[in-house]
């Protein structure tokens, strides 16, 4: 008798086959239920094709780990009323943490995916030691889990988003050049620093993280070919061909930031010439924007409050900010026309800085455009703007996080307190 | 009745349902032979799970309609030895056409994807009307046709590749700016030409045609991230990701040429500045290569006989050949990295006149590219290059124009000698 068999015979004298199916089983009533929203037993099973009998077997198992609960009765449809259940959004929390240049920054998501709490502390990452700027990430970490800890909470895993390539295997960060991290191991050192969690921790590119939680928010009006920009001191991409996120043939694709625009350029912190990044990152605005004593340029102070200082010069007229944010807008007009000649995407969206300074460079793009694109009409590409602020890679992160949980909830522990294990499993 | 179940009911009382069942187990027999080779009814029936009688009604139905035929003996299997039933490459044919700023070429290849006959003539398309040059290329599909179908083959479709953005549903390219053709119709002119013929035709990027080719001759080897960069007056992509081609939101993408990569550079026919293209096109190449009045720069003459005379240069060490391909080799590179960093794909083929100068670019590459990608190793991307010449394009296009034979080989009317459809039907 195999492992497996010794198990499933244990937990009920099911096959592994069994098992395998109702975990599967599980899992599609948990994601019927957090597309759909609550409903009732009944309706739970003519919706997925599964019996009355598996429907009720399989939510008293989802009950008894606390991943949904009992909601209102569903009054209305054919048939007596039913108890709904619904995700419990209370039990669990899911962690998204990002290492920026200019700050670090963890949310916690419930698994509806909404925030429950989320914390940015401006930090000077760059300036600071690998080793020092992931034991700050993980007492914030610390800081926004203990409370909800405090009310029962319990997290089932958290993604740290970083902007540069990342081996999520090996748990380094091969190149983050804004950073200045090379081959850095983060994953053991953050996983050290928050008491080796028992959640799984995993490691993802930024802009790929960002991309996830834009199409979460954008829903069905995602088209399937969509780019992030994502703007900051460095410029990331995160790209969806065909409905699927790109990765690439080592999960390196998206370095948009690193295409090179001048030959006659800036020299990047990557070591090449004319990045993109170093025509439309935030340091570039910045620098045509402000002399360097300037507190907009001050990299403690929080970039969120640094842009609306921005934005109010803009708005008042400034004439340096003005033409500032007029060279930003040509790089991004000429950059973002090769990516759509490349692409033809359906949309871009424009995240980070891009975004907050969106009502000056959004309609410079939406005018311009189509001069720099081949195809008529700009190839139908539309641009708009994240409403995700800085907080859409760690929302990002944060869903990935939730992935496991909704691919097999039988992964998530039974809740001492339910109390009636027996009777599910028999 | 509806009219399909009138039509099927005089097929032998078979339901549209079931129609359609044996049109799909058609194709799965038909493809199973084109991926496996020939091989016995019996064979057939244990490797697709289709029962051998239903096996010996469809093979008797392709054999019907001259898509398949009998071959040798099976011996050495289990059981007694069975006739082996293979893919007949004779009796049909699919085109492939090509306009390029050089030449119209055409090719016909057998339902194998081998290819039986080829023809290409130097033109200076550009310097010709679009109505003169599709009236030419009619010709010379004419005249590949004509002694093929004096030994019965017949034509099941042809795709004409043309350099530029193509409108696939109208039958217009939208902007080939190397033919000088705007919104111009391609299809009706190419139909009324070769005299409205009962195959369908359809219409393509030359390198998203010549990408279907290279995948089809790479099989297995290639991998599911991979760019074809093709070099000729324009450069064109063929981009494959996640073993799919790009086509985009409207099929547009894919035009890596028009990647701006020098805002100081050279103003390009698509109007904009800096294109890729104006850098390593053969344009460029051949301006710094040779006077304007140097035969290699005549379009007059076959640019396969024009490569020959650099490549000669080449080998015989002539200092401006060899500063020019210096030259274009620069700019290669960091295209290349650009893509690069964009897509991590695992392979990058290099088409057209760069496969032609391969000996000269593909070291440069191989060399130098790691040092403009971000990612660690140039992300595993290995440089190849095309072994098909200036074919690929016009290969790739008859590769597309058999495929609704494959998807839908009921599609093939029966041929009049097979003599006995009712046996078969019945």
């Amino acid at each position: 008798m195999t492992v497996s068999e010794g198990t499933a015979a244990r937990l009920g004298a099911r096959t592994a086959d069994q098992m395998s199916v109702r975990r599967h089983n599980l899992s599609v009533v948990l994601n019927h239920l957090r597309v759909h929203g609550g409903r009732s037993r009944a309706r739970i099973a003519a919706e997925t094709g599964l019996n009355k009998a598996t429907v009720s077997s399989l939510v008293a198992e989802l009950l008894a780990r606390g991943l949904v609960r009992e909601g209102e009765i569903e009054r209305g449809s054919v048939g007596r009323p039913g108890q709904t259940i619904e995700l419990d959004a209370h039990n669990f929390i899911a962690l998204g943490a990002e290492v920026a240049t200019d700050y670090v920054s963890v949310i916690a998501m419930n698994l509806r995916g909404e925030p429950v709490s989320e914390q940015r502390l401006a930090l000077d990452t760059a300036g600071l030691r690998a080793e020092a700027v992931l034991r700050r990430l993980a007492g914030l970490v610390d800081s926004v889990i203990d409370p909800l800890a405090a009310q029962g909470a319990v997290p089932v895993g958290l993604t740290l988003a970083l902007p540069g390539i990342t081996d999520p295997a090996s748990g380094l960060v091969w190149d983050a050049p804004n950073l200045g991290w090379h081959e850095t191991a983060v994953l053991e050192p953050l996983r050290t620093h928050l008491g080796e969690p028992g959640y799984p921790i995993l490691i993802e590119n930024e802009a790929n993280a960002a991309v996830l939680a834009e199409l979460d928010v954008r829903g069905r009006t995602s088209p399937p070919d969509l780019l992030l920009i994502t703007g900051a001191t460095g410029v990331g991409g995160g790209i969806v061909t065909g409905g699927r996120l790109l990765r690439g043939s080592r999960g390196f694709a998206g370095e948009l930031g690193h295409m090179q625009v001048d030959p006659a350029g800036r020299r990047c912190r990557c070591g090449r010439v004319g990045c993109f990044e170093t025509v439309v990152g935030l340091g570039a605005l910045l620098r045509a924007l402000a002399p360097a004593d300037d507190p907009v340029r001050d990299p403690s102070i929080d970039v969120v409050q640094r842009l609306d200082v921005v934005r109010s010069r803009l708005e008042a007229g400034d004439p340096r900010a003005l033409a500032a944010v007029e060279q930003i807008g040509d790089g991004l007009v000429q950059g973002c026309g090769s990516l759509v000649n490349i692409f033809n995407p359906g949309m871009v969206v424009l995240g980070g800085y891009f975004a907050a300074l969106g009502p000056w460079f959004a309609p410079r793009l939406r005018s311009d455009l189509d001069t720099e694109v081949f195809a008529p009409k700009s190839g139908g590409c539309r641009i708009e703007l994240s409403t995700l602020g800085f907080s859409a890679a760690v929302r990002g992160g944060a869903l990935r996080a939730t992935r496991h949980v909704f691919d097999d909830p039988g992964l998530v522990p039974y809740r001492a307190e339910a109390g009636h294990l027996s009777g599910v499993m028999s």
